[in-house]
C-alpha cells in the first residue's frame, strides 16, 4: 500500500514556522525567497526532480513526482515547520474535492482503521470547511466503511485526512512530517563557530545555523597535545553540519594552536591553562571573524558543565573577546538535553567516538579565576604575536 | 487504591542528574550539601513533615510519612533528575525483600495488569539482582496472578516495580516522577536578569537558575511608555520564578527607565530607539550586578526573534556591556520552544496576559545598525549621568 501511495502523490505542501508571520511583509518576502532558494539547492544537490515551487497563502506548493523523497529532504531545511506529500485535486469544485478524497482514502485506509477529516479553506466557495469534512467522511464510509470495517474517530484517529482548499485549487494529504523549524539559513549574517568535534560545540553551531546564520567553523589543532584522531573527528562533524547547509560553502578553518598551548604551559600557572587556552582561541576567532565577515562567535559552553565553564570563568573568558559577542546557545542546557539534539542532528555518533583528549588539561583547573590573575599570567606571554602567528597559520579545508 | 498506596509509602528515593557524577569528589560533595539544604528549605516552606535525609551511594533517601507530597515538591528542585515514593524493607535479607515486594504489589496491581520487576543492587549479598527479579515476579504471580488476571511483560508493562538493595537496606517503588534536572541552585554565582515580564525573559532567567545561578531580577519601568499593567505583570512573573528558588531572597530591582527613553527619543534617530534603550539597560544592569555581586547578566534575546535581535544588532548591543558577559540562553530557540518551557515552568499564562506594550518602539526599527552610528547617536546623550540616575532610582520589592 505504501509503495502504491508513493505514486499517487503529485505535490508537497510546505508550511513555515509561526515566527515568520510576525515579520513585516518586506522581511517575510525576503525570508521566503531565501527559503525557496535553499529548497532548490537541496533538491538539485540530491538530484530529486520537481516541476515548480509556488508561493500561496502562507504555504509553498511543490509539484513533483517524487513527493515522498522531497518531503523527507525538506523536513531538514531550516525555516520549514512541516511538510506533507499531497494529491492535487485540480479544481475546487466540491464534487471534485470529494471524488479525489475518496480515491485517496481508498489507497490509505486499511482494515479496521479509525479516521477523521479536517479541512482548511481560503477564498470564496459555495460550501464551508465543515461541509467538506461531512461529505468526504460520509462518502468514504459509503465506499469503504463496511468492506474495511472503518470507523470515524475525531479525537484519536489512525488516519487523519487533511483537505486544503485555496481559491480554485485543492490538495489532499494524510501525512504531516515535522520539520526542523528555525529560520531559513542565510537570513542572518555569518557566525564563526569554535568546533572541537565534541558533542557540545557541534550542537551549539547547529543551533545558530537553525536561527539562520551560515556557519564558519574553526577548529583549533592542539597537536601535540591531541593528535590526528581529534582532528579527523572534528572534520567529520563539520561535514555533518555542512549537510544541513546545502548551497553554502562547506569550508572549515584549521588553526595551529599547539605552540600557543606550549607557551601557556611553560610560562603560566597550570591551573589557568584551560582559561588561557580558550582566551587565545577567542582572540584568533575574532581575527578570523573579521576576515570572513562574521558577526559573532559561537561556542559550546554551558554554565557549570566543565571546570572552565563556571559562571565566574565565563566572565573571565569573555573579557578576551573585545570586538565580537561570544554566543553560547547551550548556556542553560543540561548535558542530556544537548545529547538529545546531537542525536537528532546526526553528530552524536561521530562526536562520541574516542579521540585523543587534550593532554594539556591540568588535573586541578581553576573554577573561580579572577580577571586579575589571568591578565597577570598573560603578561608572561607575547599575546599579540601568538595571535598573529596562529591567525596566519590557519588553512581552510573544503569538503 | 491510590489513596491506600499513599499511606504505605514511608520513604522517597531522590536521584541526581548524570552530570553530577563527572564532577570531582570535592565539588560533588559541595553540590550534594547544597541540594540537601535546598530540599530542607522547600519542605519547611511547604510545611511537609519528614524525619531525615540520608546520602547513600549516589542517592538521597528521605524518610517521611508524606512521601507523595514530598515527591511532588522535590521534582521541582533543580539538580534532581527523578524521585520515587518508596517503601522501606528494613533489611536486605532476600525473604524480607520478597515479602515486602509482594505486599507492595498487592496494593499496586489492578485487574488485568502486565508487570515487570527490576532490581538494582549495591553491596555484598548472597543473591544476585536477577534472583530478586525472578523470585519477586514468581511470588507475585503465585499470590495474585490468577485472582487478578496478571501477566509479566518486560518490554511494555503497565506497572514496573523497582527494587533497590543497598548494603543492609532495601526499598521498593513503582512510580518514577521525572525531576526538572539542572544543578542545585546556589552552586554557581548570582546572575542579574533583565526581566520584562514577557515570555522570553522569564524563560531565559529560569534556564540560568536551572544551571545553579541564583537570580537577581531587574525590571526596567518604562512609564509613561508603558503603565502599571506592565509592571504588575513583571512582578507576578518574578514571583513565579521565586517559587523555584525557595530559601533564596525573593527580591526584584525596579529601575526608572522612562526618562532615559524620553531623552533617547528626543535626541536620537527613531530607528535606533530600541537599541539605545537596551544598551542603557545593559549599563544600568552592570552597575547593579556589581552592587549585588552577580557574575553575569542574562537576557531573553533570541537570534532574529525581533528586529532588535538580529545578529548584527546583538553585536552592537554587546559593546555596551564592558564588564559583564551578556548571557542569552534562548539564542538558538524557536519561539515555540520557548513557549513550551514557559508553560512547563508556570510563567506562560501571566507572561501572555495583555499588558501595555512599549509605545516608544518605532515603526521601522534598525535591523542592521552599525556600532558607529549608535555611538554617534549616543554622543547626543549624557550617558553616564543617565546611568547613574537610573541606578540610584532603583528600589527593591520583596515578595
Amino acid at each position: 500500500m505504501e509503495a502504491e501511495l508513493r505514486h499517487i502523490y503529485d505535490s508537497v505542501i510546505v508550511r513555515f514556522g509561526g515566527e515568520l508571520w510576525i515579520k513585516r511583509p518586506w522581511t517575510r518576502k525576503l525570508y521566503e525567497r531565501r527559503l525557496v532558494r535553499n529548497i532548490k539547492n537541496v533538491l538539485k544537490h540530491y538530484d530529486i526532480p520537481y516541476d515548480q515551487i509556488v508561493r500561496r497563502h502562507g504555504r509553498l506548493l511543490l509539484k513533483t513526482g517524487s513527493a515522498v523523497e522531497v518531503a523527507q529532504k525538506l523536513a531538514r531545511i531550516f525555516g520549514i515547520s512541516s511538510v506533507s506529500p499531497a494529491l492535487e485535486v485540480g479544481s475546487s469544485r466540491l464534487e471534485d474535492v470529494v471524488d479525489r478524497s475518496v480515491f485517496f482514502a481508498g489507497h490509505v485506509l486499511k482494515e479496521g482503521n479509525a479516521f477523521a477529516v479536517r479541512c482548511r479553506r481560503v477564498g470564496d466557495h459555495s460550501y464551508s470547511s465543515l461541509d467538506v469534512c461531512r461529505v468526504v467522511g460520509r462518502r468514504i464510509l459509503e465506499e469503504f466503511g463496511e468492506k474495511r470495517n472503518l470507523t470515524v474517530d475525531l479525537e484519536g484517529p489512525d488516519v487523519r485526512f487533511g483537505v486544503e482548499v485555496r481559491d480554485d485549487e485543492a490538495f489532499i494529504y494524510s501525512d504531516v512530517v515535522e520539520g526542523v523549524g528555525g529560520m531559513p539559513l542565510g537570513t542572518q549574517p555569518k557566525v564563526a563557530g569554535l568546533l572541537s568535534g565534541g558533542i557540545d560545540s557541534a550542537v551549539a553551531c547547529w543551533l545558530v545555523m537553525k536561527r539562520g546564520c551560515p556557519l564558519v567553523p574553526i577548529y583549533f589543532d592542539n597537536t601535540p597535545y591531541t593528535d590526528k584522531s581529534t582532528t579527523e573527528r572534528a572534520l567529520e562533524v563539520a561535514n555533518v553540519l555542512f549537510d544541513w547547509a546545502v548551497g553554502f560553502p562547506g569550508r572549515i578553518y584549521v588553526v595551529a594552536h599547539g605552540e600557543n598551548l606550549k607557551e601557556i604551559i611553560e610560562n603560566c600557572s597550570r591551573r589557568l591553562t584551560c582559561l588561557l587556552c580558550k582566551r587565545m582561541m577567542y582572540r584568533v576567532a575574532e581575527r578570523l571573524a573579521e576576515t570572513v565577515g562574521a558577526e559573532g562567535i559561537v561556542t559550546g559552553e554551558a554554565i557549570g558543565e566543565q571546570a572552565s565553564q563556571t559562571l565566574a570563568n565565563l566572565r573571565v573568558l569573555n573579557q578576551a573577546a573585545q570586538k565580537y559577542p561570544i554566543h553560547r546557545p547551550l548556556l542553560g542546557f543540561d548535558k542530556a538535553e544537548t545529547e538529545r539534539i546531537a542525536r537528532k542532528i546526526g553528530t552524536y555518533e561521530t562526536s562520541s567516538r574516542k579521540a585523543k583528549g587534550c593532554t594539556a588539561a591540568p588535573k586541578k583547573p581553576a573554577t573561580m579565576a579572577t580577571l586579575e590573575e589571568v591578565t597577570q599570567a598573560e603578561k608572561k606571554l607575547e599575546i599579540e604575536k601568538m595571535v598573529e602567528k596562529s591567525f596566519h597559520s590557519s588553512r581552510t579545508l573544503s569538503r
